[in-house]
């Protein structure tokens, strides 16, 4: 089996990938046997923000090279990735999701995706691989394959009713109310999600949904 | 029950505190319903390391500031930590717990402990708290509670025979070899370890053993 890429932008709930949902990934792709790859974009991060106090600092910092802590080191940058070479696609959540891969976080439905990024959900789309996608990062599926893009739409989790769902409705994708503890498997699109920290919960909640996440992703891959 | 008190040092497995190890006990403590609360020292890491390449940069962060990124913002300074006021103590690794919290990556046995962190590992013992240490994490209890400080001896894991399993003999401590889903419980000293990436694994291998580590730690509390 080859291995699953997975897509991260940083280091951090609110300037890069949610770390508890990256790592979340990572154990449970090792668990159900599947290997992984990381992948980051060479390039900074939209803005650096500091953890303690909340608020954004003067300084810059680049995506792969804070991804690689969560990485371990064995990164490596997004233009590498070819999907021939690899059987699915893993995106975890965090505001990086929304202000690094593209620009929901301040445009909402009229949101524009990095075209690395793009390329890469259009990529495995086309290869019927399937696309993984957890919290706030199901948006990016919503923008580059909903039908407001032309594309054929998809079904995924944002956590229930309020503004992002509603945004997703928008870009032409059909928003999907699921637990923490649940996925949601998009069959016809071959497209998994699981909402995380889009809704309040602890780490062990976003632990069980990812995992529900990553079992029907290696049933999908068998 | 009181929350256990979980002390980080940054946020990165070469300068900081390793991050699957971390998050692996977050999440455990969340399963077996353990409230915790995070904590660092307000001070700057003793280096950065850039993880993509591996080497030093010139830069400097604060152990803080960065573990905040791993505990999503909820982190108070170690300053704070009132033995009082929590039921154990837990410690990932990471570099950082053998650079940060003391000088034991560059002086081995001769290393010292940052007085803050001593006094925490000193108070949970004379308070009869347990302690959990992950990874290279448990030469800060050999250092501290080893018979060549005057303490009483504790048995740890440190992943197997080696130079930290012979620091930690010359501390005056007594290394245990385990495997990575296994943990050690010196019952006496009600100190609990588990070697982690001090073993050649993978992630879900260092959940498996943080888990154990931390079903022991909840049945000592019970």
């Amino acid at each position: 089996m080859k291995p699953v890429a997975v897509v991260l932008c940083g280091c951090g709930r609110s300037d890069g990938s949610e770390i508890h949902e990256s790592v979340s990934i990572l154990i449970h792709l090792d668990r159900v046997g599947l290997k992984y790859q990381c992948f980051a974009p060479d390039a900074p991060q939209t803005e650096v923000v500091d953890h303690l106090s909340g608020k954004p600092v003067a300084e810059s910092r680049n995506m792969l090279v804070e991804a690689a802590r969560i990485a371990r080191g064995d990164i490596k940058p997004l233009s590498q990735l070819d999907v021939n070479a690899h059987a699915a696609v893993a995106f975890p959540g965090g505001f990086g999701a929304a202000k690094n891969l593209c620009t929901f976080a301040t445009q909402g439905a009229n949101c524009t995706v990095r075209p690395d990024v793009a390329g890469v959900i259009r990529a495995f789309y086309e290869h019927k691989k399937p696309i993984s996608l957890v919290c706030i990062a199901p948006v990016l599926a919503a923008k580059v394959l909903g039908t407001a893009a032309g594309g054929p739409g998809c079904s995924i989790t944002l956590g229930g009713p309020g503004d992002a769902a509603n945004a997703a409705a928008a870009m032409g994708a059909t928003p999907i109310t699921k637990a923490v503890t649940e996925t949601y498997v998009d069959e016809a699109n071959r497209i998994l999600t699981t909402p995380a920290y889009m809704c309040d919960t602890g780490p062990h909640g976003v632990f069980t949904g990812v995992g529900k996440m990553i079992d029907a992703l290696a049933a999908m891959l068998r």
